[in-house]
């Protein structure tokens, strides 16, 4: 198991999470202290943000560790407007912090809130047994807990979310990106590489063999409504991601990877994600979980030299997705 | 009208300023205090200068609110080294802040000295009427302004120019570029997003709806003579530059935009603007301002998630302009 | 000759060994303090490294003045993973810093250790002719070098370099980079504009004329034998390297150094170049030294404003080389 002594995401992120709060204004972004202490950084409810506020929540997600740059690309010459990714630790910086895997609720009925929670926040409060595997728990006095949504989350979540962490309210900041702002778009497709090493591990592969890797997606087009804006978020990555991973291990084994990991893998691909999920009446838990990956995979096997390639970005699909 | 408290572009650019004359030896720049305690960054008149400090400056130009960027790519072939631009707040940093818009003249006959002052100073002086509409003004107590000239504006107008923002002359950084330097050159191709705002503008479309975007253009050949190198900056955005809009209002609003906006929509496309440039005589009046566009321009409409194309990156005028 | 005056290679690239060192952990490099007082980075042999270690080391190489970024690109669409590389003062940054010129050696026989140092070390010690065309020294108390090998150099060696470059043993970093690793195999192709500046040199062209440029390479894939990993770094570069020159001078002599810089021109181009090397039996001194430089060429003569291309970039040499 790789340790990861000395390395808090926590510190390596707080810096970029204090730029954030400095630049809110230039970057659109509304910033409020709440009654009862933490700090909530509204990034597209009430406020316009952008792209590059996206880029840098992106960066936030990833722990400090990760780069996300915006860059014109031939790769889908419909949509150029492409995210590049890259970590100094991607299993660390991806299924550690940015993963989307702290399940949040409160309240019942038209009240209830719900979101799951993105970070690292996440590596203080180990609600997910992810962590074990990852042997990973981080120690830090201040966090910041990023969640895809479009309404203020109710201070009692907040509360709860600070005492899990073992941070003081007025320690915590939580910043909100719904699903149809730029922002928002931004962040999840930010997630490409994120998501092919979830299906990874999903798929059995040792984390520890995954040693470095790299992403890209377009920009999706934000849509008005919520089903609409999220399916094309995930067809960003579903159609027109791509990664390539390093790993250890044989070259069979990276082989097998290759061939598991791309969306095409998926019974479910062939449509637009908003159509699946309609299929599927809406029901998340329907929808097959191998689905989530990137259109076109590379996995170099370092041990062997070798290089496994299979998918590939699919124009067509992503035009019915993205629409005119 | 979207309202921009808190957000100085001065303060913000200022810092970038300040590591531009701490770098100078190494970007090839000269750097000059004048009698009248003015600053002046000389970036290719009797100095190299290079890429590098013209992706600086243009994000001086962009009041330290865009990223400018270089990567090679595979949009144009022939000219793979393209910059790539966005902001975080585009029509401030575009248009309030890095458009050519401040008409500065200083003297008669051969000695005349005539240029448009682009950067943060502009929304301190506040000359242009189009800063009404922006409802942005700034204060600073100190600022930058970049002309692309050849030659050293003349003391009397610097003054004036301090005295317009009202800065102390020792607080006055003046940053000249030739259109014929490689800063130069790059720090225009940088304004293919601005390019795009100001056209959008013209045309009528609201400012306040433009709420994002990015741009992407080649980094043209310099040339020994002005006119030749001048249509080159322009050509690298007429012919072969890129932008993607993100606007609030009606899908009709956006198509209309997008339609509108490509370069190909002028009277005057379709030869080097050296040439065009030339017929009329060198009367750059006699020029449809329609022409000054991206070649290529989608619009998504985010009310609606629609998206809209028109115009193309064109190769074979892009190799009559930049030449072999 | 253009001077450098006020230019400290070694002084703009102390920031970055120091946030290299503070970052050890996230980039999951090794940090050791040896007997000597050296401090040594172990980039990867016994430590996992990765893909933005090596770019930050690439910068590094650069004496602190070149930008080294990864993006996906459709230049070489089975190799998308590709660093693009330009400087502040690029003759400078690449063969004055960035050239691995130093020749290394120490002890004899099976403990002979040997190594061609890299980085902002070489200017301090002026153990290269290069140096007097440059018409560069540094002068520093504290500096770094970079050396691509695979196990940890003798004190004594380190005790000499630090007396060659005139720093106290506790001033020296040394950071090893294996060819086999990610790191490694990064910061090799981040040399690709290196190369050019290189070969033109060797060609005879003038330095001085050499106003800027950019260059860009895929990411190999690594191998585990060491003959197959360095045949691939440079076979990137070899196969499907890009770099665009701006030159002063004629657009005669710029011509000439379009024609005669890419790797094609070599009688050793066409095939991969582990094959080369073994076919000259592992005798460097029999290839060609003609064959270390980009596959496509672009040379913008400044003057004339002409520019000249040769070359290309090759796929299916690629492909041969960087395997399935």
């Amino acid at each position: 198991m790789t340790e990861r002594i000395g390395v808090s995401v926590n510190f390596s992120t707080q810096p970029l999470v204090d730029s954030l709060i400095r630049d809110a204004a230039l970057l659109r972004l509304g910033v409020k202290r709440l009654d009862n202490g933490v700090t909530v950084v509204d990034a597209g409810i009430d406020t316009i943000g952008g792209l590059e506020a996206g880029r840098r929540i992106a960066e936030i997600c990833m722990g400090g560790m990760g780069t996300v740059t915006l860059a014109h690309s031939a790769l889908t010459p419909a949509w150029p407007l492409r995210v590049h990714v890259h970590a100094s630790d991607p299993v660390l910086s991806c299924l550690g912090s940015q993963y989307a895997g702290w399940s949040l609720s409160h309240g019942k009925g038209k009240e209830a809130f719900y979101a799951l929670g993105s970070g690292p926040a996440r590596s203080l409060s180990l609600k997910e047994p992810l962590f074990k595997e990852l042997a990973y728990q981080d120690k830090a006095d201040a966090t910041v807990i990023v969640m895809e949504v479009d309404r203020f989350p109710p201070l009692a979540l907040l509360d709860e979310i600070a005492a899990d962490c073992g941070v003081e309210t007025e320690k915590l900041t939580v910043i909100v990106t719904p699903t149809s702002s730029l922002a928002g778009g931004l962040q999840v497709v930010a997630r490409v590489l994120e998501v092919a090493m979830h299906k990874a591990h999903e798929l059995g592969f040792p984390l520890d063999n995954i040693i470095d890797g790299s992403g890209s997606a377009p920009v999706p087009p934000p849509a008005p409504d919520f089903i609409t804006a999220m399916g094309r978020t995930n067809d960003a990555i579903l159609f027109a991601g791509q990664v390539h991973l390093f790993v250890r291990g044989s070259a069979e084994a990276a082989e097998k990877l290759a061939h598991d990991l791309p969306s095409s893998t998926s019974r479910d691909y062939g449509k637009p994600f908003a159509q699946v999920f309609k299929e599927y009446e809406y029901d998340f838990f329907k929808v097959d979980p191998m689905l989530f990956s990137p259109a076109s995979v590379m996995v170099t096997a370092v041990e062997s030299g070798r290089t496994f390639r299979a998918g590939k970005l699919d124009a067509e699909l992503l035009a019915r997705s993205f629409g005119g």
